[in-house]
């Protein structure tokens, strides 16, 4: 075996062509996803209100193991992709660890983050439906971000719904995005008729995704030629994401590279469910395959300490039932740094993994711990993480001293999926030793579980 | 000859070990650096009680051609590069042009810019003397942060003298310097006997270059184990960066890529001086070779409207004098968003080659054009890239517009030299309309040139 180098890049002939289906291998599917109104499973005819139909038929989709990546999303992925699978062998000496470890690291694009996989697709799949623009809204500002891009490629005009406090918060979030001919809506707004109720109950509220989610469907279904698209939990988004896992394994294989550990931050699921997906189809088939870690923050700990029960995607109730690991659709996590992993459920496709027992782990880590890991993994090995790629670095940097404490030569993999240029202020409150930790009370939990639907 | 990439990578074994010294192969060699004390040529002996030992030798090296580059810069390199040069596939077609377009991508690292290549080599000699510290100064922040990275992966302390105007208006750009480790003071400060000086003179102003330059010398020079380090204008910056053109040349080659016409924003010239190294070789050997652009602003128009001739590299008056273009150290360029190209000098080894004749052309041109070929390029190609960056993606633009015109198929590579994601700001105000033009008029310009010393 050839010398493992610091990056391995595929070349264009070796990027997948294919996206990859768990659904069709896993042993149990997800229950299905419920109409809100009907509480009867959504059909596909239903679903295309809302989204694309070639989306809305990938949501579905139970069958197809493969499905082709369009050439033109395969032309745009070749812009920034492959990413490259990264030895850290800076931050393996730094820890003196006989681990050796590996990330695949997403973050080099404008957007800073794999968002941009799915969004391309989206935005494609929109295009070629001949719509004229699409609706999403943004917490942290990746997804807004990436689906900026995504659009000003295809010619498409784009309405971002921003939580109004991120909006006010990060300027510079919402300015990449119009720099790329978005529209960005600070929410609550009065442009739409859920946006304008709301100001009137809660003048001062500094918004929340759940809102943001329904002034972005609203307009979605009530413009013509237009639809809504959404960046994590959903089926098509694994989907989509699933070239991160693919990826990963070509080049582990190029250096015989086996991950005894595979760990990547869930939030909505988008980034762990892409990675571990090509892992994912060896354990299905009994095969030999890494052990899966889901980390998440503790201040939002759905697969830690949520219940495993239908529940509204949204806080505002307008979206379908997914059965789902949740904290029910009313909790508001406190306000951490990694936004992109404040979400009340999970991926339907990696809860029933988790469920059963195929993601083998989640761990619960405090944001300080991972501000921590975060620095030290900037000032070794150069990139700057993003809050929420931190909370994987926290736990592999874990396993990597653990393997140090026992003498064990494990391979570990983990997804950095993003960069933390613009989560500036966090790293300087936990410079200034201003950040602080939540762990929310059993007593905050019950009461969010009593917002979970009895069907 | 196979189909042409995206993205053009080296592999690890492909990378220089050497970088190459243009100033070996000049025909006539830049005029001597002058002690300013004296007005004689500076020796190592002088140079060395500023700079680092081995960076003082590589300052006055006019021999070697080629100077080894040490396995532990290597080593970092490997980190971060190569970086890809990359075929404008979306661009060419955005513009209907026959020319290909070529970018030589230098932003994919946390820096966000080419300035980490001369970082590591100049924290690396420094280590290696046994110093303990170092100190700078910057202006739009990527010089730096680059060696805030640098310095945090040698274990050095930084003291980084940041113009207080910079620091107020890119907060984030002083976060991140911080987040690695270093200590970062806006300038002027009441920490130098020169800050001091300039505070009770000017207790208003909101600081210069030059003054962060003085600032931080004197510190340098009067703290044990320290010295001061500078991220353009020198030779041994201009060494480091040839790097860039090396590996440049190696990938297009690799694809039987000759390029016409080769661009790159000048601000100190370390940029371009980089990105020609390896072509400038043949063209000094009298070999084929490109056409050579120097962009620059048109509110800084060093080498379209300065004179050549020995004067300060900064305003304080305390460096070595060069023989350059020049506007006169006491020019203010008008506070344009390219905080990186507003320098009053520039290189004299670019100063040098473009008074000879085989730097072919340098254009100037305005702040307003070049955002708009930003955002044209950050649509199509996806990368939002730096202000700086910008000047020569304008330039880039009109030569393949000029193609089309002419049905000519010419090769075109310029630098894309960074990202612009904390300049956020800027792209908002053009957005919003709200950014000016500014050229100087040729009586300020006779203003500036008072200032130039008649020696």
């Amino acid at each position: 075996m050839s010398r493992i180098p610091y990056k391995i890049y595929l070349s264009e002939e070796e990027l997948p062509r294919q996206w990859y289906n768990v659904r069709a291998d896993m042993k149990t599917d997800h229950a299905p996803i419920l109409n809100p109104g009907t509480l009867k499973p959504v059909t596909e005819e239903e679903l295309s209100g809302i989204f694309c139909e070639e989306l809305a038929r990938q949501e579905l989709n139970t069958k197809d193991r493969f499905i082709d990546i369009p050439e033109e999303v395969q032309d745009f992925y070749k812009m920034y992709r492959p990413s490259p699978l990264v030895r850290a062998y800076c931050l393996e000496k730094e820890l003196d660890t006989p681990a050796h470890i590996y990330y695949k690291f997403e973050g080099s694009n404008t957007s800073g983050s794999h968002k941009l996989n799915s969004a391309v697709a989206q935005a494609y799949y929109a295009k070629k439906q001949g719509l004229t623009g699409l609706t999403t809204e943004t917490g942290a500002g990746q997804w807004g971000t990436a689906l900026s891009m995504a659009c000003a490629y295809f010619g498409l005009d784009l309405k971002v719904y921003m939580v109004k406090n991120s909006a006010e918060k990060k300027p510079y979030r919402k300015a990449v995005m119009e720099t790329y001919g978005a529209q960005v809506i600070p929410s609550p707004s009065d442009t739409t008729e859920v946006g304008r109720k709301i100001l009137q109950e809660m003048p001062d509220t500094t918004g929340s995704l759940g809102c943001a989610i329904s002034e972005a469907v609203e307009v979605a279904v009530t413009t013509p030629n237009t639809r809504y698209v959404l960046g994590s939990v959903l089926n098509q988004v694994l989907l989509h994401q699933s070239i991160i896992g693919l990826e990963t394994k070509i080049a582990a294989e190029k250096y015989d590279i086996f991950p005894d550990i595979l760990i990547g931050c869930a939030g909505g699921g988008s980034n762990l469910g892409g990675l571990m997906s090509a892992y994912m189809t060896d354990r299905l088939a009994g095969k030999k395959s890494p052990y899966f870690i889901a980390v998440e923050p503790a201040s939002c700990p759905t697969l830690t300490r949520g219940k495993f029960a239908y529940d509204f995607c949204d806080t505002g109730k307008v979206t379908p039932l997914a059965k789902m690991y949740t904290l029910g659709s009313g909790f508001i996590p406190s306000g951490i740094h990694a936004g992109g992993l404040r979400y009340h459920g999970m991926s339907p496709i990696l809860s029933q993994l988790y469920h059963d027992g195929f993601l083998d782990e989640a761990r619960a880590v405090k944001q300080t711990e991972c501000f921590e890991a975060a620095v030290r993994f900037a000032r070794t090995e150069g990139i700057l993480p993003a809050p929420e790629s931190s909370h994987a670095i926290k736990v592999a940097v874990d396993e990597a001293l653990k393997c140090r404490e026992r003498g064990e030569k494990k391979t570990i993999i983990f997804g950095l999926s993003g960069t933390g240029y613009f989560d500036m202020m966090a790293f300087q409150e936990y410079i200034n030793d201003e950040l602080v930790d939540y762990v929310p009370s059993d007593e905050e939990l019950e009461q969010g579980f009593k917002g979970i639907p009895q069907l």
